[in-house]
């Protein structure tokens, strides 16, 4: 293992992450010569003390390795740079799993959302992420309850590629419940930490973790959020990144859904309702367009104007003289009798006897 | 009655609604000549012909008489001067019921969508409705089944004012089945067409009627349509006319729905969850701000970074050394000590013995 890998991998036992002080170090000498100044309790630097005291690095290594977890660092091909978009990137990333990083997030989208979701939520939230995989992009969550977790299940329903960011350390299964989810999470996708082995999971670095799964991924989807959601956290770092943000909408009665229809009045989201909408907000412009559904076409629809007007005021039931229709659409006679002869020509219109109706089944 | 009413009742007899041929006649010579051309079958408006032998427009204003129904023309104090905006205006209205039009409408919403509602699209409808009245803001729609009529019954159960314009004749109830909903909405509001009494609910006269919906009205709110509802088109006039458009989002999972989704995603309407939001946006600038909702609000919210981080390191069971607050935090013990003090002033943390812990209900 290089100098830097090591000291790279001190950092995140020693540090919390997007710690300014710490940041400066890195930027100004390095992460080698940071650590070493951690490490001696250099003047601004005693408040480490205690983590200095307590750290065992090579334990933590060791720990990584016995579960196959390896660290990656800047400049590694593995590295996803879009992470250097971040004001601090993470000191390193720990990481399970056999997907190459920067190649394999590089189609990829966040699927994040409420723990405590509605049925119709997670049914979303996994119906979009199977739809993401089946069309070639990973789909990245946090490994919680809820929407995290139907999104996960979503992609592996359909043997698709998912990556789990995870708070707590890389050997820590957090939720603990979800440990069978995350292995098999890592049968083809990866699960990642920025934080040590054996690091606890708490409530600033799951924020700090949100930076993460919106820096790694091309665009963050929010299915259900509450006011309060840490999932708009997510979507509020996409924003800072200039990465797009999606929210699906749901019943304006949910609580559930509230901060997504929050965040799409903000014009901080654009509402999505479906992968392919994702996709063509998140894709490369051109390759992923996707064109927008429209009502059923009908024979009758776009009809010249005349035509139109002739063809609504034909019965259905019973028939009618030419003068009539004329009389009820003010078109001259003549008029009429050429929309008549082209309604009938398309099927839409037919003559019994001198008198004229509509088809009965015009659609087509 | 003075000839230039008598003459544009008379055109609301012989031309259908937007025809630009009795537009330009009207703008070059006023109603009375251009009906007296009409009449005289001149050149290029023999069309008309069969009209003008049909035509009785003393006994079209006999029978609106006999309903108490009145004809509205320009220059009236009660016409809405809103339909001044329309690039073809209607000729006249023929209206029914106490309100005072130009002034009643000034404040005034339309709340439209689908025939074919769901219950849910069927409760949003009444429940906006009602809360725009409650408000001061008339609600004007379609008098149709589904949104429309949920939006004039939410209205008319808070005795607010609403008003039904109508594609038929304002003496023909249409559909029949909301007569009586038609004549609740009459005791306080209003009816309205811009067709002869008599004249059949067509099409066309529907698709002209949506223009004159969104004219009225400050703005536009789709409930629930369908893509190819005709509230859509509703919207896609007020679009045409500068008025704000709001649509309610739904399930995804709902068709009902899906005709709001496009028209928000597309930008053409904006995401409105309650009666505040669409007022927010139709109404005056200042007059009618509204304060958008956040979640509840917790007194640890806004602490101080260092505070922030000795809070969530806090156990709520148990209790923790300071030192040990200072390994988790990576704060100095000279920080930890001073935001412990802070935390307990504000009751949020609990020292005992010499050791600290959450405090047990530090939510207020």
């Amino acid at each position: 293992m290089t100098d830097e890998r090591w000291a790279r991998a001190a950092l995140s036992r020693l540090a919390e992450p997007c710690d300014t002080t710490v940041a400066a170090l890195l930027e100004r000498f390095g992460a080698v010569e940071t650590v070493d100044r951690i490490r001696s309790h250099a003047p601004g630097l005693e408040r480490f003390g205690a983590r200095v005291r307590e750290a065992n690095v090579d334990q933590d290594l060791a720990n990584a390795r016995r579960i196959g977890a390896r660290v990656v660092i800047p400049g590694d091909d593995a590295w996803p740079t879009r992470l250097d978009d971040l004001p601090i990137p993470p000191w390193c990333l720990w990481a399970r799993g056999p997907l190459p990083l920067e190649s394999g997030l590089r189609r990829s989208v966040a699927v994040v959302g409420a723990r405590m979701c509605t049925e119709y939520g997670a049914r979303l939230a996994a119906e979009l992420a199977a739809g993401l995989v089946t069309r070639g992009w990973a789909v990245v969550s946090g490994g919680a309850f809820g929407i995290d977790a139907a999104a996960h299940r979503g992609a592996l329903a359909v043997d698709g590629v998912t990556v789990a960011v995870l708070a707590s350390g890389i050997d820590r299964m957090y939720p603990a419940a979800h440990g069978p989810l995350l292995e098999r999470i890592l049968e083809r996708g990866a699960c990642l930490s920025e934080t040590a082995p054996g690091s606890a999971p708490m409530k600033s670095r799951f924020l700090h973790r949100n930076r993460l799964i919106a820096a790694l991924t091309a665009g963050t989807v929010v299915v259900e959020a509450d006011l309060r959601s840490g999932s708009l956290n997510t979507a509020r770092h996409a924003v800072g990144l200039a990465r797009p943000v999606a929210a699906v909408p749901g019943p304006v009665t949910s609580m559930s859904s509230a901060g997504c229809h929050q965040r799409i009045r903000s014009g901080e989201a654009v509402l999505v309702t479906n992968a392919e909408e994702v996709i063509e907000l998140v894709g490369e412009m051109g390759v992923d367009a996707y064109e927008e559904p429209s009502g059923p076409v009908f024979a009758a629809d776009g009809l010249p104007s005349a035509e139109a007007r002739v063809l609504e005021a034909l019965p259905v039931r019973g028939a009618m003289e030419l003068d009539r229709v004329s009389v009820l659409t003010t078109l001259a006679p003549l008029a009429v009798r050429a929309a008549l002869a082209r309604l009938e020509d398309l099927g839409l219109a037919v003559v019994e006897e001198g008198r004229w109706r509509k088809a009965r089944a015009p659609r087509v």
